[in-house]
């Protein structure tokens, strides 16, 4: 009587939010600040004042009708020139403004970016650990998912396992870095060897190998180093980008797609997002939020609060004795389990009221991700709690 | 090499935007003042200035991580119980909060809940006219549309056609009271009689159908009258709402879903429908537009205006000679075509910058729709040109 498939996926409700419950309901019977909740990838850092002051100014300045009106389909005008000439001056590549597609956030950028790529028999590869919801995106599209481990040692991309993933029916790869949960950063290296790959395969196959650039943690970074741009290094790349974690607004769902010119038919590609994006109902992403980004490109949230917990954790972690995948951008850090199973480690944990999520909902088993995007003062009053939790090991 | 589905769906802009382009060529050349552009659904009349006051105070007093932060998947819950508690007082039937399902505008809404229900070998009927992305919206999920045209005198139901479409097959009906592009609403009699229609076929057949009421135009009528709340008449119905066209909030994106309680198996329902949501990548609507409406659910923009432009050119049509079905709600008038071709009539039209969409693209031929949420002053200067059209069909 319903999609079952749908039914399946509102009922199996995700490890992370059942966590986030339990959590709910220790707070309540303990006290908010005697629960570690490191689950959640909500942002624990206000977006920058500015930001406000810019929509206060709109929503004093603009006349309403305009301000609430229809963008146009794939985004304001003014807007999506914005975009592309901040992604051009940033990034050094070209960026035409009409391959630009403003989208209700992260995920409405993947799912119109996998519908528009996606037919019948098409692989979409993603490299685990990744964020589950890659999974029921790609599943909705006619392709089905390949995932491909990264080296446990380090996190960094296995080539030997890629390259024995990619077939004549490889239409995606899903590259997410910095990446969630892990935290890593994937070298430049990596990214020329990738690009090298990616381009004898489609040589030898004579097919076409998107690359989609997910890319919400690009300015989350604390090593000074930049993040290599994808679209610089390899044709056939669509950027997915959101603005949730920059500019820490992740509940009003703002970003975009860019189609870098240099993809085979770039122009069609661009006509395909735009086809998904009317068949997925997404057109017009929310006007004041548009308007308002458009006006912070260069802006971010304070993310030296998350630096600051990344630096007390890594070290208060290491110290203790855990062996912690050290983490080069966003805000989450991989611990390895100190026993096989994560779920049992994480079980364990919630006796001292630490809130971890097992790895194996990324598709990585043996790891726990910790969400650091929270209040320094929990990490301090978390480490004694790691502490306990440990000894329990020995 | 892409989806060639999506593809399609994106170089076929429609209709309506088409006659849009023209217009902006058309405002350049000669003048905004003397174009008659009556093609687009964008309300003219701004949302109430209250509205932008809750905006300004919730930024100036809740903290900007949690304003601008996630909300649960299906929304805030003190922002579905508001909801919840607003169907309850309107409409007298039983609303439970967790059957509200906070959405990304009503394109979201239909989608999300199609998704939901249909399966392979489905059918979803429509009633012409309809609004046409009905059609990319359906086939976008294993359903096929079926279109059951409405009696072309008076665009009301014809309920010999519809009992002849319905089949074993027939998973739901989407019914849009007020309507776009008639502005027709279907009057309690008919509700009653559509709903006895839809028991009999399920007790007929064995299966359960679906009743989607689209109705972001609800709260728009000229009459004085209640339009019919489904869920009070028939058990199966699903409301997709928005706040688009009753606070002119459009390019914001934000409605709601409400799974009636009477559903069978209204509980599986809703996770279909939060599944349905994971699945397009729609989970969390805008946060700060949730909160704001949550404020203004007893709220209109001022539709005097669109009533007092309704009776203008209903008025100065009739008197010039066309031949008008009368709209009782939104903010659309469907006219006859003098010639069999609607859309060569639109070409006549266009000479005196005219700008009329043809109904064929709304699966009906033979007339066109006049979207009046424009400017009173526009009307008026418009009826001579209209005038003038008429003579060259006498």
């Amino acid at each position: 009587m319903l999609n079952e498939r749908m039914l399946d996926l509102g009922k199996r409700s995700s490890v992370i939010r059942e966590i986030f419950e339990y959590g709910n309901k220790r707070r309540a019977e303990i006290g908010a600040e005697n629960v570690f909740d490191f689950s959640l990838g909500n942002p624990s850092v206000p977006c920058p004042p500015a930001f406000n002051e810019t929509l206060k100014q709109f929503l004093d300045t603009v006349p309403a009708e305009s301000l609430h009106g229809y963008t146009s389909g794939p985004g304001d005008l003014a807007v999506r020139k914005a975009v592309a000439a901040d992604i051009s001056a940033k990034f050094g590549v070209d960026a035409p403004f009409d391959l630009v597609y403003m989208t209700c956030g992260a995920a409405a950028s993947l799912c119109i970016t996998l519908n528009a790529l996606a037919e019948e028999g098409d692989e979409v590869i993603a490299f685990a650990p990744f964020f589950p919801e890659y999974r029921v995106f790609t599943e909705t599209t006619p392709a089905k998912l390949v995932v491909v481990p990264c080296k446990s040692s380090d996190l960094q991309l296995d080539f030997d396992a890629l390259e024995k993933a990619i077939t004549p029916h490889t239409k995606a790869l899903i590259l997410n870095s910095p990446n969630n949960p892990s935290g890593v950063i994937v070298p430049e290296a990596d990214v020329v060897r990738l690009a090298a790959l990616l381009n004898e395969k489609q040589a030898a196959y004579g097919t076409d190998i998107f690359l989609i650039a997910d890319e919400p943690y690009r300015p989350l970074v604390y090593t000074g180093e930049p993040v290599p741009y994808l679209p610089r290094y390899y044709d056939n790349t669509v950027v997915c980008y959101s603005f949730s974690k920059a500019l820490s607004l992740p509940g009003e769902r703002i970003g975009y797609i860019f189609v870098s010119p240099a993809c085979k038919a770039a122009r069609d590609v661009f006509a395909a997002v735009c086809g998904a994006g009317r068949a997925l109902g997404y057109v017009c992403a929310p006007s004041l939020m548009q308007y308002a980004v458009a006006r912070h490109l260069d802006d971010t949230a304070d993310i030296h609060i998350y630096e600051k917990n990344r630096t007390m954790l890594y070290n208060g972690l290491c110290e203790i004795g855990y062996s912690v995948i050290k983490p080069d951008g966003a805000f989450y850090m991989f611990v390895r389990s100190p026993e096989p199973d994560a779920g049992a480690f994480c079980e364990k944990a919630k006796q001292y009221d630490l809130l971890l999520v097992p790895s194996d909902s990324f598709g990585m088993p043996g790891f726990v991700r910790i969400a650091y995007c929270v209040k320094p003062e929990m990490i301090e009053r978390a480490l004694p709690a790691f502490e306990k939790l440990f000894r329990e090991y020995r």
